[in-house]
């Protein structure tokens, strides 16, 4: 194995992908196989808790479409790997991604065994794109859905994003800005992203801003100081009482000066018992303006406590618990080959069975307007008294429309949320919502197993 | 809040820090305070079941603190968030990394309390750096500690990284690829981590390639014939047992164009006793020199399982459970202030106190060469028969030595892992590596806490 001379940027996503997506590539190549494939990504099973999937990742899909090529660079380490021919590196070259995308659009809600994205293309383009594919909206999908657990929990407190320092990475720290943004997070810490995605940012200040002054009060006047009009104080760097008694003092002094404190920040001990302590003390002072934060080993079950026992929080920060889906920090995503050359394909390994074909999701309303069941079809049915749920967002290589802002996913989440029964939106153990499959498909299914098990293990067996 | 022209790169890090380190910044900035800072990387607690850590990152961290700056599309965006004044953003614009830092070498082991970097450098800069380092820190050590756990529980047989598919993010399936070859895999799936990192890629075949032919025993063949020296079959896409019959075909066939079939890759079922009928099947077509691969579902737990059981399974695909640290995806890794402008400091927030000053980890050895003690310390303290784990790495903002290459670091994290003792590497509730402090370290805390507490609490309390 030989390095190349200098290594590719992290960004080169050409070769973001499995070896042996490239040596099947080269295989379908050797064979001629160029015709027509299409991949189904779908998520098998619900993790622990879930019972809805938020769609979450389709714009870094398609943008990595958009640009999928291979660097001179990739191709230069290609050979010098030895495993690829000179043919097939040419042809490397020249790849571009020319296929269609139909996509559940992100924010709206999808179930198992759904296609969120199915890609259709010549095999070798579409085959290339699967470890991608996976990655971003695995990640982003689960990120999204978690986040909205802890805005349900919160009941309409804000909720910001502090995931940034504990996320799997940097990659992943922005989607979970991006993320959560989509689900109903209220702002991110992280400038970056919110620089990116045009999101609030936020933050209030951390212990070593404290520590750095020679007293408490002498950090949170020098804060208010520079921030007159967006000063939250954060209280428990040696005693969250003594501290709030110092942010009164300071509310005090800066209402002297016509400005006023935004809030003060708990980020350890027990949160019920300290923010009503604090919210007296506040209170008792003329500060019922001042807002508490808390922040610190926050997830959607402990926002549920606090907010059932009515702890007077005003915003929550939340950070790692949510940021790496600590609870379910995987799903069971997969891209299966769904169709080739115009013939219906599945596997049959135990557990893992696919749903042959191209596919069309309905989601059927009651009356009133609340989600019923959805249908999973093949994509040239038509089921009526179904909407359609995926759209066509690519074609020829190309997008079918500009990108959604993030505004108008946002607006699709809250839109679709709202219509699914609250019995889904349950932290422990919630009910599944219905999922059917239609009665092609399920013909189809049996017909397509019956023939590959005639070819492939009968005669063996 | 005003979004820029453009958007940003994702890999623009300058940016990549909470918003609350530019509002302290500014603060300090206006307060005039550019004294010293010394911030301690280290964690605080043990995820489940862990008693060691692996230090990785480091390399990360030096390159972000060597090219740390504000591009001008940076500043635009922080200009026009109306939050900081043009002075700072003026100063913003010339910041570079002048410090220092000093580091336990990536490979290392290390344990709970014990700083795995040390960053010292005027407050700003270091305090910038904070969310990157620990981000970096965080993610590799607690992949490179998992991946070890793997390894281990191997107990010989090789691994690959098929992790990439379901890292949180594209970042994080890079950094997944370097932190387990360090910890002893032998090769990844994935491609660019390949390049970047020099290590060797490696790949099978998926379901797709199977489904896209007439038959599972007409994918072999093309695969062969494509890759004559580095076929490794997938038998599991309809049956196992039927897959590894038309493999021992397939294996006839290249052998008399005198060729080898490598392997066959299981991917469900009960791998146990699946192993087993294929090895008979093989063995008993006269093809012992074909390797049996297992993926699907691994971690450390299902691997020792298979192991203790003798399992004839020469080598294991790992993916998503390791690359998110499944059992223990996130830790309570922590940059504290420890002393600014020469003057120790601490923390007393509940269950998260830390250690003042900057400080020197000091390891006993055994008379057989084991480990026995760590020893925690101040940085100018000189503890006889201990060796001091931290080195210098950074120096006024520079390299004090060329990066070491991925190799030595793998060769690092053999031999710490050979001094330590066999029962701190149990899977389940392993017992606590001896970490203590110092005593100088206690009794400069006992002070350091109790001037604080006069400070700040006593006369509010």
């Amino acid at each position: 194995m030989t390095a190349p001379m200098e290594p590719l940027p992290h960004n080169d996503l050409g070769l973001f992908t499995d070896l042996y997506e490239l040596t099947m590539s080269q295989a379908f190549f050797n064979q001629g196989m160029s015709a027509t494939a299409t991949f189904s990504l779908f998520t098998r099973t619900y993790p622990p808790n879930r019972a809805y999937f938020i769609a979450a990742g389709l714009e870094d899909v398609l943008d990595y479409l958009s640009n999928l090529s291979f660097s001179d660079r990739a191709i230069g380490y290609l050979q010098a790997t030895g495993i690829f021919s000179e043919e097939f590196l040419e042809y490397l070259r020249g790849l571009r991604f020319t296929g269609s995308v139909r996509a559940i659009p992100e924010g709206r809600l999808y179930f198992t065994d759904e296609p969120v994205v199915e890609v259709t293309a010549p095999i070798i383009e579409a085959q290339l794109a699967e470890t991608f594919i996976i990655n971003q909206v695995n990640l982003q999908s689960m990120l999204a859905t978690k986040a909205a657990r802890c805005v349900w929990a919160a009941q309409g407190r804000g909720i910001t994003d502090f995931a940034s320092r504990r996320t799997q990475g940097t990659d992943a720290a922005l989607k979970m800005a991006r993320a959560s943004y989509i689900a109903g997070y209220s702002s991110t810490s992280n400038v970056l992203a919110a620089s990116i995605y045009g999101m609030p940012p936020t933050g209030t200040m951390a212990h070593s801003f404290i520590l750095a002054f020679a007293s408490e009060i002498a950090a949170f006047r020098a804060y208010a100081a520079s921030f007159p009009d967006r000063t939250i104080l954060l209280i428990d760097t040696y005693d969250t009482i003594a501290g709030a008694w110092n942010a009164v003092q300071v509310a005090k002094e800066m209402e002297a000066d016509g400005r006023k404190l935004i809030g003060v920040r708990l980020d350890s001990g027990n949160f019920d018992e300290l923010s009503r302590k604090v919210r007296k003390i506040l209170d008792d002072a003329g500060l019922d303006y001042v807002r508490i934060l808390a922040s610190g080993g926050l997830d959607e079950y402990e926002i549920e406590t606090l907010v059932q026992a009515g702890a007077p929080i005003n915003l929550f920060g939340v950070g790692t618990k949510a940021g790496v889906s600590a609870d379910a920090p995987w799903t069971d995503m997969a891209y299966k080959l769904v169709s080739f050359d115009n013939r219906p394909v599945m596997k049959l390994s135990p557990d893992k069975v696919s749903l042959p074909g191209a596919k069309q999701v309905y989601r059927v309303k009651d009356v009133d307007g609340n989600f019923a069941i959805d249908i999973i079809a093949l994509e040239d049915e038509n089921l009526p008294g179904g909407l359609p749920v995926l759209e066509e967002v690519m074609k020829g290589g190309q997008r079918t429309a500009p990108a959604a802002t993030l505004e108008e996913i946002r607006g699709r989440f809250q839109a679709d949320f709202a219509a699914l029964d609250d019995r889904f939106k349950t932290l422990n153990r919630p009910p599944r919502y219905p999922v059917s499959v239609s009665g092609r498909l399920e013909r189809l299914t049996s017909e397509v197993r019956e023939e590959a098990l005639g070819i492939n293990v009968s005669d063996t067996d």
